[in-house]
């Protein structure tokens, strides 16, 4: 039976066997659901990188640059990490190079899998169908917060979990026990849940109240991005027969 | 206000401040709950150590030598990991140098912080009450399973978490919410809880059942064990006036 794993900080992830497996790379807030929104608008594609020196150079190369530190955008790039600036228009066909606090590391980090994924809330029904049309085990991999543990990673973990627990696949880990547990208790409410974590706060100060509330949505997109060769594109989806 | 945060794995510990803080140590199945047997059934103090090939210089030293690697008791060591083998009368007064999996890298990786404690259900309300008898910030360090989060160190730092809620200390992390929340979750019949868990099958295989029992009991030692200087030995409890 194939198996799904939970691993609560990219920092785990050299406790992991990655090979052969497919990992979806999941950071809520808001690294992921950018990327699912962006995709799903009709970006051409992704380029994350860890470094800000890096996304600097792909946008004197004239990409679109994002980059985010510590929850807001930095001077001198085109975006920050608000999923709404990835709804504008203006960027249809183009690539984006885009460097995130957390959820690029975990990427980076997780390059001896099969195949890497990206998933957020607000493609979950897509990225479920996607896994289920797949054989291989899962191991999803929450991007934290600074190597620590944060709740909206670990509960959207727990999500896939109740959706997967239907199908034939065997809940192979405690981490994944734990999201589990935690996305039960928090899913009737997952905003007011939130309003406890220490992420959330952080970005309350920043006044981003609204991109939490977006990024807690679910299935506005029906992309499955996929991180080829350092750069994320749509996942082939195959027509259901 | 004083805090308290979870470290849910020792390959985490890096990304927590320890410096001037109060850690305590846990590996409920089953190192941290026999170092509490060990002391509160009188040995003199418990060494431990990472490699079996130190534990086995201090048997050879004359000490009382324990040792388990993956839950079994290692040939040519004195005892395992079962704690009953620490109720052994003769032990008494005696000092145990012993090597466990994953509890000992806990504690040596933790000697940054100003003091080192180790917990277990078997002395949850001495150390609790310890703890409020301080003023530093606490970190609680589970053990794991080979850098892994696992549900019995994660439930009894929620454990600690809920007893500590009532006074004026503040949940730092999402993983002291993630705990308390599982804690709280299971609290009713912790040992039916465990029953899902990874560890405690791996355990089942071994035929170890009524070890876990044992060790999810509560409050039947008063000790709290402090490591100082490569050793453990109890914490000197001021008498209440």
């Amino acid at each position: 039976m194939r198996s799904v794993e939970v691993c609560v900080s990219p920092d785990l992830i050299p406790c992991y066997e990655l090979e052969g497996k497919i990992v979806v790379v999941i950071d809520i807030l808001r690294a992921t659901s950018c990327m699912v929104t962006g995709l799903g608008e009709g970006l051409a594609g992704i380029i994350p990188v860890e470094k800000l020196e890096e996304c600097k150079k792909l946008k004197d190369k004239g990409f679109v640059a994002a980059a985010e530190r510590d929850g807001k955008k930095v001077e001198g790039f085109d975006i920050g990490n608000s999923p709404f600036s990835y709804q504008d228009k203006t960027l249809k066909g183009k690539w984006v190079a885009v460097t995130t606090t957390n959820g690029t590391r975990a990427l980076v980090h997780s390059l001896k899998a099969k195949e890497i994924l990206v998933g957020a809330f607000l493609n979950r029904s897509a990225l479920v169908k996607y896994l289920l049309s797949k054989e291989e085990d899962i191991v999803l991999v929450c991007a934290g917060w600074k190597g620590q543990l944060n709740l909206e990673d670990t509960l959207f973990a727990g999500a896939i979990i109740d959706s997967l627990k239907e199908y034939q696949v065997e809940i192979k880990n405690d981490s994944s026990l734990t999201a589990y547990y935690l996305y039960d208790r928090a899913k009737a409410d997952l905003f007011a849940f939130l309003g406890n974590s220490s992420h959330f706060n952080r970005l309350k100060g920043l006044g981003i109240e609204e991109d939490v509330k977006y990024c807690l949505k679910e299935d506005l997109y029906d992309v499955v991005p996929q991180f080829i060769d350092g750069k994320l594109t749509c996942a082939l989806v195959e027509v259901e027969k």
